[in-house]
């Protein structure tokens, strides 16, 4: 494996080896360990000085169940600190059999050219895309597949990522080369979009999966670790509803955005659940599917496909953080309607948990009403066509708070909070909170611990744990539902790594993997001029009380404060 | 003296001693200490618990010529951090002969109307004010003064205040009345928007001066500092061309912002300097004056009224940041364009800084061409109808810059500069990388040092020496151009405050009162969460060189995170 590293100025390539220093992670821990040796902490997101960072988890290349995830990176121009951000789909498989390592994309053009990047085992090849340019992804997609045949991988950004707002995310396609796995948070797509580079092809014709040290052991790995997975009560549910499943519970908690955070329950709940969902997709048949895998070999399956009621393809897929960031979060209680809008933020390439929260900020100041879908849609059009009004939408829920003037966005260091409101499930709150990417919940979700959310003085370590884990799973490459199997079987993720790379790490290893992330992000962050002020809730959120069960938000700030002191 | 401590939500006042700590400061300095004392830095800037705290500094009240200045202050929505913005007209005077050594406003009204806060010898009053709301401050004032006569002081806010806009300040009235003696910077405005104040009286009618503890000395020492004052050869140069005459020199030396400060010469400066000025406001006549006093007994006079062909003023002031920043910063060659810019932006209660460099940014963007006066009116009254466009151009340059997507912006700390571009003028670059306020020229310009202002290496002592000396002046009350007296007889300082007071301060009492307010400022911020990643430049003043000596800010990091270490 090696460090591809393009310089898009010069438009070119170089083959390195791979730093020892990098050598024991992958994904997102790499991308900490590349961001802190190689760009200033203080660089302008969306100038030259930062990078744009392609990492595959340790574990991916091998279709393991859940394992394929492609980490990407660089300084956000969302938050001001680092970010990554993972998704499914081809490009970390597609880039391990090319022996990529790492694909570093540094300085910037100086012109304005759009280009598409194209790798593969005969090197890189730009090509010029401003065809392309303006272009969603779901046009642009099938373009490149036409051209370059549909075994490739493509990751690619939308109108959003061209124009640099910073809720523009990377779009990878899956594996039936649908364009909307998405790394969605903290403006990657805006800083692809400085890059110049409206697509990165990867053609790994000719190669080989990655070697594997030990071919035996790793099978061995493999089957305990599938086994755990598919005994998990879990891994039907996924299969079943698919991340939408979890509405109704988090709407039992009192936990679900609703109309700008303002409730914690949804009364047209019923209506975008899990349950209705599925429902829904059986009737409708066609194109419709309750069940669909992102990424090739996955057995959770947890993607689904959402048809209309002609047999026709709206989306794929309607995860929850949609469903309770553009649903209830905006009044909207009709799935078609966030099948709509869905489609739309993922052509323009925007992550729909950030522009969900920026429209219901912009709905708090009278911009569209509450339920009004067909409004929501406009709003995006704007987006669209690049008005001020859609600039400021694009460019997220905290930027479209400050020029409306709405006290109540859900954000910290500056990035929306995903579909759980940390009042109520205070331990995400924790994690919202001190996590170095701000608010995420796949930074460390803790609703399904078995604790009283809403007891401020317990969260820490479920917070803790959760984070570690997380981190782990990053650097893995892995799913957060392949949690479902690691977690009963933890020793199946130190035989996988000691059998695919011939290491001798121990069962610790995800947590172990975890630290060394956490750390190495904290230190970037702290170059940048993070501190303990940036670790925090949104102050209204520890005064404005959430109805139905009016908990505020009141974890001490000293448990913020020193939730990583002894990593 | 007492502080004077308002609850905007229960409508209380209360009468406080001073506290020790508070006795030996004014102004700038004696804000800093009350903020670092009452407010939590890590407040919300426009929720209940930031404060809003007007405070005359030391020798306030007795018409002392340009010494009669009100500081306010709180954290700053604009920056995040301190703020003290310093203003003439009335205020300041009507508040020591109340006895008011600092003004205390705190909390936050649970409705929405708007309020009119008397204060008398009798004590407070509120009144209800919705009839005042939306009227911007030409239109207001005269409606309090038709009200409460013509001898109170009155401090309001426009429309901007209203909207809690972060460019908005708030407009005190002069000696005649006139409505534009703004305390412009950070967004105080909007902290009194969000107090639901439109307007603050101070009725000082039955009072009389402070008390002075040695008469004869004071006078000996007034004496001694006018003297000096009026000897100065640069007193002239302001009584007769206003701050307007720098305009020439800055120009001169590549420093003037010119098209989004994309040069440091304008082709047109000749149309917009001090001499043009003066020569057009003799020739019209009427209404115009090329020399007017802000504060009354101020013997500079370097206000002017701008009045029209007609005779009729059009507005009062213009100062040269004004004709830098809406001027030749966007490309506008007409002192009669920018006098109507002037008069919206004043009559909106807005910083004409902050809302020209965000003009400037929105130019960049192709939102108006540059030179484009009508277009520049046009932009102002989406502020005036609060149009999401108008809102964020009302929130500043960096906001502005932000929404869309436009690297070049001339900010520290989220505030822009004032017109002196730091690449030309470096002493001015490093006092707006390191003043605790944010990029502002009043915390300590260079350009008269008689320097090379290109030279990076020796701008250290320079900025540190005029910030010191600034939060000095600021602290005592006095303007800038007290400064050519205070210069030249520095004893005099000395002699005022031991006669005013009965104190035995030493001839450093200047620099010593400068240094104990920057380090109060630097402990509130960096309870905020500053860092020196904050005491930067932005990065494109690096690399992008002005035209035409073509400098870039080349000061190492290392002279600007040293620049207080000795304090």
């Amino acid at each position: 494996m090696q460090t591809w590293r393009i310089n898009v100025r010069t438009q070119t390539l170089t083959h390195e080896a791979v730093p020892d220093s990098w050598q024991k992670l992958g994904g997102r821990g790499l991308l900490a360990r590349i961001l802190l040796d190689e760009v200033d902490a203080a660089c302008e997101p969306l100038g030259p000085h930062n990078k744009l960072i392609f990492a595959p988890g340790l574990l991916v290349g091998h279709m393991l169940s859940s394992c394929d995830r492609i980490s990407v990176g660089g300084k956000s121009p969302l938050t001001g600190g680092i970010k990554e951000s993972n998704a499914g789909g081809r490009t970390g498989l597609h880039m391990t059999h090319l022996g990529i390592k790492t694909l570093i994309i540094e300085d910037q053009p100086t012109d304005s050219n759009w280009w598409l990047l194209h790798l593969s085992q005969k090197g890189a090849e730009f090509m010029p895309a401003d065809d392309l340019a303006g272009l969603g992804v779901y046009a642009a997609a099938p373009l490149l597949i036409e051209r370059f045949g549909d075994k490739v991988a493509i990751a690619l950004i939308g109108p959003g990522g061209e124009m640099q707002l910073a809720g523009a995310g990377i779009q990878n396609i899956d594996k039936d080369q649908v364009p909307s796995r998405i790394n969605a948070r903290g403006g990657l797509g805006a800083v692809m979009g400085s890059k110049k580079l409206k697509a990165i092809v990867f053609d790994k014709s000719g190669t080989n999966k990655p070697p594997i040290a030990d071919n035996k052991a790793f099978r061995a790995a493999q089957k305990a670790y599938n086994k755990a997975l598919m005994g998990h009560t879990q891994t039907q549910v996924y299969a079943d509803y698919g991340t939408a499943a979890i509405a109704g519970m988090c709407n039992s908690f009192g936990a679900i955005p609703t109309r700008n955070f303002s409730s914690g329950q949804f009364e047209g709940v019923d209506k975008i659940s899990g349950e209705q969902l599925r429902e829904t997709l059986l009737l409708r048949g066609g194109a419709s599917e309750t069940t669909h895998a992102c990424m090739a070999g996955c057995t959770i399956r947890c993607s689904n496909i959402f048809g209309g009621t002609d047999g026709e393809e709206i989306v794929s897929p309607i995860e929850y953080e949609t469903i309770g960031l553009m649903g209830s979060n905006l009044g909207i209680d009709s799935l078609d309607t966030i099948a709509r809008l869905n489609w739309q933020v993922n052509d323009l390439g925007l992550d729909s948990i950030e522009i969900g929260a920026a429209l219901g900020v912009a709905a708090d100041a009278g911009l569209m009403n509450f339920g009004d879908g067909e409004r929501a849609l406009a709003l995006l059009n704007e987006i669209r066509v690049g008005s001020p009004l859609g600039r400021m939408l694009g460019n997220g829920a905290a930027v479209t708070g400050r020029v409306l003037g709405v006290e109540r966005v859900a954000a910290v260091k500056g990035q929306a909070m995903s579909a759980y409101d940390p009042r109520a499930i205070k331990g995400t709150g924790v994690t919202y909170a001190t996590s170095p990417q701000g608010a995420d919940h796949t930074c460390g979700l803790t609703i399904r611990a078995q604790i009283d959310h809403l007891d401020p003085y317990i969260q820490a370590d479920v917070s803790l744990n959760a984070q570690l884990a997380m981190a782990g799973y990053d650097t893995l490459g892995a799913c957060v539902f392949a949690g479902f199997g690691f977690g009963a079987s933890p020793e199946s993720i130190r035989d996988l790594l000691n059998a695919r790379y011939g290491w001798q790490v121990d069962t610790d290893i995800l947590k172990s993997l975890g630290r060394e992330t956490i750390l190495l992000e904290r230190a970037f962050n702290h170059a940048a001029g993070f501190t303990t002020a940036d670790d925090r809730l949104p102050e209204w959120m520890t005064r404005e009380a959430l109805p139905p069960l009016d908990p505020v938000f009141d974890v001490p700030n000293k448990t913020l404060d020193t939730l990583f002191d002894n990593l």
